[in-house]
């Protein structure tokens, strides 16, 4: 079977990532065209790859006869018309988070697909494809934990560039957490509060850095995370889920340890998501071609994922801002028969 | 200088161990007097120590010529009355948790020591004087992690015995993280939530757990304590600390590391409070004896931790019922010069 | 630039995970031709590849016009000639070790490269593409360490199958660790000691097992290796490197850690080496499919490093038998320009 | 009872620690008298413990009226006459290692003994009272790990004084392994051999560090140590028991777990043997207090302990010089009746 023909729309630093990734790490599938709203950075990028093309205009590029799919890197704001026009070509689409920006939006992209009557859309939840969590979803589907009761989560960066607000903490960090609950205790977050801590003194003015995020599901697990996006330490992800029969941790960071003069011990912290994730990425993409190429065209997280992500933090961010629980009001996912 | 003579108030579990613990393990006093509601067991025990006599009244024990200070492991129900003929007759008391079993009798109990102009009441935190703690502390003194900005505490038991409640998780269990947090953070806890998340199926009847506390403090720093009184796996107390310029933690219950046959590796988790904590008790004790042997009658939490713990598990308690949030309604401690 | 064409010699269990891997992991590359002794396995295999033949004799695949590079996963025994007819044909070849079955052979095959002018033979020592294994040799390279002074090394296998004799622990285990030793110091072993200690009592009747290998560097640096490969545990390789200014250790099987009734917290055992290594076999194969396509042909060990991890091991052999301490006898490099 | 009077004899570091440790932390145990050969030294110390006296002459300390047992911490050279006197006066006494400092003086202490027919001499291998010696010695003992197999050791200190010379390596820092192994093994050692790897260039001219030594027990078991006196570091002792049916480390130095800017994870190293044996020390104080309360005198390692530790390292020097396996000759123990 020839290979997978990608468009890649958006080339900034996730997209440029998934270029080079495709390109070079990827069986089965190579870039056929670039996109990006600064039409020379997609022009040069395609310059260094055989056989690709740039193409100016998104759509055009979805529409395409040389695309057969679709990887979509664009800001959140472009992803509503982008994503129904994969629909609309029938060409199955990897779409980074957010699914939409909004939640109305995010509902209408689960509605049309599920109209359609096949899926075309996974969501790049790409912790889902991570060595550690899939251990720790094993371990809870074979039932070693008992039930599980409680997630605590833990997301920290050690910094943000300039502008980074305190929604997008929750609409940009806390999502991950929100898709990781809901991906190990396979049910919906029924409520959200944000708790809003005195602040870092040394991180960016005006921002709520630390966040507490505690979450409800419909069935009455906890969950809680902690957000805290300029630590000035390293990028430290853990999730600990505690059982009916025991509790079990990952994200501990442990590889290569020194024990240095003067006295201490210890190893590196992962500096970034693409150290820390690089390998999920791979194998996401991977397993999102090899989807495509057998016709199944997504292996992974659905349309409904991102909308129920987006849901919960649309009702975070409500919660950042007047402190109180909200609850989260999804739609019956029984109510759109394909979703 | 001869030994310091100790009466011992309540010989069940707790106060067996301190009988033996002065009895063989410290340094400079010896138990001269013990005293129980069941006058067999007192008896019994006092056998066993040379030098040791039982007295039926606990009043008698306190007030008596042969007694230089007093060790209360009674029920918490009588510890109001039992310190204040403490202060009365002059006597260092070395008082186990709670300091009385409301807030309006210890902050009387703060009042009257206060009045006295000298501290004769510890109250037996005694996780203070464990080494992890300790080292703790110490980093968040030498400035290591910067401003602490939220606490996560963990404390989990394997078991509860029958007729355990739901708020003595609260007053016996989240007591010894409230005393953490204010040992840690320096500072008074504002305003307390408990959350009861869907409980474990394999738990008590009726048994809310786990429960989740979340505490706040005077100059609005997070604190959350996840509670498990029921796991069934062993006992485990863990603290993070995440500060301005880093976090650490305490309590992983690494020690000896096995690889065994069919392919696993670890270790064994602390099976309860006397295996993680014994070392701590008994250095509370011998700094407890030097500091009443030196006089300065206490080396450790005073009457005011007591009431300060007591006035947060009380308004925990509240929450528990509510659901909502609780403030802490402390009296200023300056209106009690002395406490 | 089109797919590199590999042929894939011997298709055992090495071979058809090196076919998968170039197949669907491997960008770059696509299997054109299978060999194996027994033909129909190489047909079978064959047909589930797109465009790949079987070829019966293992020179006539090499030989082939539609074959660019070769990888060798045959018995060592045939390694000799089948190297010697890729330099012949000019291609590039990735040899599983050994490089050959004795020392005259590889050295034999070094210099036929040598007088060739160009590197054609990558040696199959994947610990080398590793991330611990990197990051462990980056910390050297950047001096963190201080000169490295002492080499500990652990090699555990679960079993070994029937047959597994005394000296394939030699020949087989141990090279992986000479190589590592080699690639870590960067030098040459002088001598090696076979100890042989009192056997596994659970283990094959006549194995020696464990045993620890005693080598010693050029410039008289230490590395010592436990070897045992009937554990019944698990496979566990760790490698302690104790410098001039401090120590480093990789290989401590932390990934999830569970806490579990009644008692007891861990993690799982690496079950073998293709779960430990997996990701170095990929590594390794991508980074030779790049070279052989940009002409450099090798990224990664030489056949001078197949020869002397060879001449190590005969010795390590020679002192089994011994009891004594064997020296190394390799000839001096200078002497074969291009080697 | 009254408390057990003891004459600390030599009030050096170690003799001071111990006079503070009985006098503050040790119960049913005294100083009642202190000699040292420096007679200001043991004046000054005596002056600061209630009802303690110098004593200028060990002997006479010893022999005086009010001294019940006898703590050694004096110079290893002095030791033979003093145990002798000890067994003369019938006291009790808890020796620091050596026991002396040849295998025939030992051994004739071990004899002198053994007339006696009761056991009077305690040597001072404390960590056979350290927690994690002893649960690894407990796994062993409950057969967890099957027969064991092979023990691995690591030594190391920051820093040795001026003057510590290389044979002090084996006398003074391999004699602990010593006992550590024939405590764990529960046998004797057969053979020795010291390897001298090329020195660490940052340490002190002329010492050979790191050294290697290789035993050899008399059922044919493996153990081998690195001992690295002056790494710069820390004090780290490890020890690895690889069994029949699995392994066991202990050691791994894991406390209060940092996470900092710029990026690393980690904790401290034990600086030192007090603050990694303090407790273990204490331990084996109280024990041997309590034991020779209650007549059975001893309650840890034996004279033959010491002999048999001594033998070893006597060996271990041999091998220093020659670099070859040395045998070692212990007396069969049941040539000496009661040893």
């Amino acid at each position: 079977m020839s290979d997978l023909r990608v468009a890649v729309l958006g080339v900034g630093l996730m997209g440029a990532d998934h270029v080079a990734r495709i390109t070079s790490r990827i069986s089965g599938a190579r870039v056929a065209v670039v996109n990006d709203y600064v039409a020379e950075k997609a022009e040069e990028i395609a310059a260094g790859v055989p056989g690709c093309r740039a193409i100016a205009d998104p759509l055009d590029a979805i529409a395409d006869a040389d695309v057969d799919a679709v990887v979509l890197a664009t800001p959140g704001s472009t992803h509503e018309k982008q994503l129904l026009a994969c629909l609309e070509h029938g060409k199955p689409v990897m779409c980074e988070k957010p699914l939409t920006t909004d939640v109305e939006t995010s509902l209408e992209v689960v509605r049309r697909e599920a109209e359609l009557g096949r899926r075309l859309i996974q969501v790049g939840f790409m912790r889902r494809f991570d060595d550690e969590y899939q251990h720790l979803k094993a371990l809870l589907d074979s039932g070693g934990l008992g039930r599980p009761l409680v997630l605590h989560c833990t997301h920290r960066n050690p910094a943000v560039p300039h502008g980074f607000g305190s929604a997008m903490v929750v609409r940009d960090s806390l999502v991950h957490e929100v898709d990781v609950a809901r991906f190990l205790l396979d049910e919906e977050i029924a409520s959200i509060q944000i708790i809003k801590p005195a602040p870092n003194p040394s991180g960016p003015q005006g921002l709520a850095d630390p966040q507490i995020a505690i979450l409800r599901t419909v069935s009455g697990r906890h969950v809680d995370v902690e957000l805290f996006v300029h630590t000035g330490v390293g990028y430290e992800v853990r999730t600990e889920v505690v059982g009916e029969k025991g509790s079990a941790m990952i994200g501990l960071d442990v590889g290569l340890v020194r024990r240095n003069a003067p006295g201490t011990w210890g190893g590196q912290i992962t500096p970034g998501f693409r150290e820390r994730f690089g390998r999920a990425y791979d194998t996401e993409i991977q397993r999102w071609v090899d989807a495509v190429r057998d016709g199944s065209n997504i292996d992974g997280p659905t349309a409904w994922d991102g909308y129920a992500a987006a849901a919960v933090c649309e009702a975070g961010v409500e919660s950042l801002n007047s402190g109180e629980a909200v609850i989260v009001d999804l739609v019956a996912r029984e109510s759109i028969p394909g979703a």
